[in-house]
């Protein structure tokens, strides 16, 4: 990288974590300048606006999302080992997120009832992951891993409440059970709607390791 | 009421129609005294600071979904009558926060990461109402309503993943199914959960909150 992309990113890393911990809403060029010891005209000269600082906050927490989460369970086969994969995978992050926080949760009490760019932005990338663990249900129900009545959005939903809890009960009532309960309730939820022929054999996947890398270089396996 | 009373309760409720749709850490005494064209002096002759207001409002919330949630489901049979009524109540309370907001949703955000008696006390107000719902779902366990391996907490922690979800979808993705989604997936997790015994025969709670409207659309999950 260049010195210029390289201020840019440390500009964005070091609001992505000020963003988590605090508020994206309460990111301010000021802000950024103190913690990187920077003039503000250092980061304006990156970031024309506090709202542009915001939007590639959020683009950079979508990017390792995407690196961390996505791509890596899109490697596994088409089914219940991939829907599983994503969950466990989304899992590792939230529990990593315990300590900073995450801007997709808490952008989204921020920005529920403050329209504009940030918001659309947000809503966006929200919708395009539920759309991802969706296209996966479904394929799980193709592929004959859960039973056909499946409502996948229904599912999501759940998978979705999940997470939140998981964040919700960690951060706040510092609850030390919560990223088991977390797996556990989706297991439950699994075993349900699991079709019958598969309710005996296992498919789970078999890797659940949040450390294994990838280098981001795995292109979104043919659905 | 005294009028000092009536002043008292007006800037309640008035703060906790504030804080819903903006914030908690948001309100401040001058806005409360703009939103009821008083004067900063009269409202500050009802609440010594900023803080104690927001402890109010809090009060005042956790007095109102008493009022509505537990209490009424409390006179239910004690077992699944009772818990699917605390259910049902919540979730109706939920829905009629989707345009107002939730100061317990939005609050844990604001909060988590914000030490001092107002995390203190939501925190505290949070955890009763989840011991009260474990106490429903252990009495649902003893009155053979549900299997004896039934783990209360985990329970709870999914059905509070389904509110915050539920919240979420609404407000942020202004998603039209979901109440119907919170309902179904808890009637899924319940049914699961069933004893053997009581499978086949329906515990339902014969009221249903008359401004709760179903529309048959609800999918049951397989029992």
């Amino acid at each position: 990288m260049r010195k210029g992309e390289q201020t840019r990113a440390a500009i964005v890393a070091a609001a992505l974590d000020l963003a988590g911990s605090d508020s994206l809403e309460g990111l301010t060029i000021g802000l950024i300048a103190r913690r990187l010891e920077m003039s503000k005209a250092g980061v304006f000269a990156h970031f024309g606006s506090r709202e542009e600082l915001q939007i590639a906050v959020l683009k950079e927490y979508e990017r390792r999302f995407i690196e961390d989460v996505v791509l890596p369970s899109l490697k596994e086969p088409r089914g219940l080992p991939r829907l599983e994969a994503m969950y466990a995978r989304w899992l590792d992050r939230q529990s990593a997120e315990i300590e900073s926080g995450c801007v997709f949760v808490s952008g989204a009490v921020e920005y529920d009832d403050r329209p504009g760019p940030i918001r659309d932005l947000l809503v966006s990338m929200i919708r395009s992951w539920q759309r991802e663990l969706v296209r996966a249900v479904k394929q799980a129900v193709e592929e004959g891993h859960l039973a056909p009545e499946t409502d996948a959005h229904q599912l999501v939903f759940a998978m979705y409440g999940l997470m939140l809890a998981l964040h919700h009960d960690a951060r706040l009532l510092h609850s030390k059970d919560s990223v088991a309960r977390g797996r556990a309730v989706f297991e439950q939820l699994i075993a349900t709607l699991r079709a019958p022929a598969q309710k005996a054999v296992s498919v789970k996947p078999r890797h659940r390791n949040a450390k294994e890398k990838t280098n981001g270089t795995v292109r979104r396996a043919p659905s």
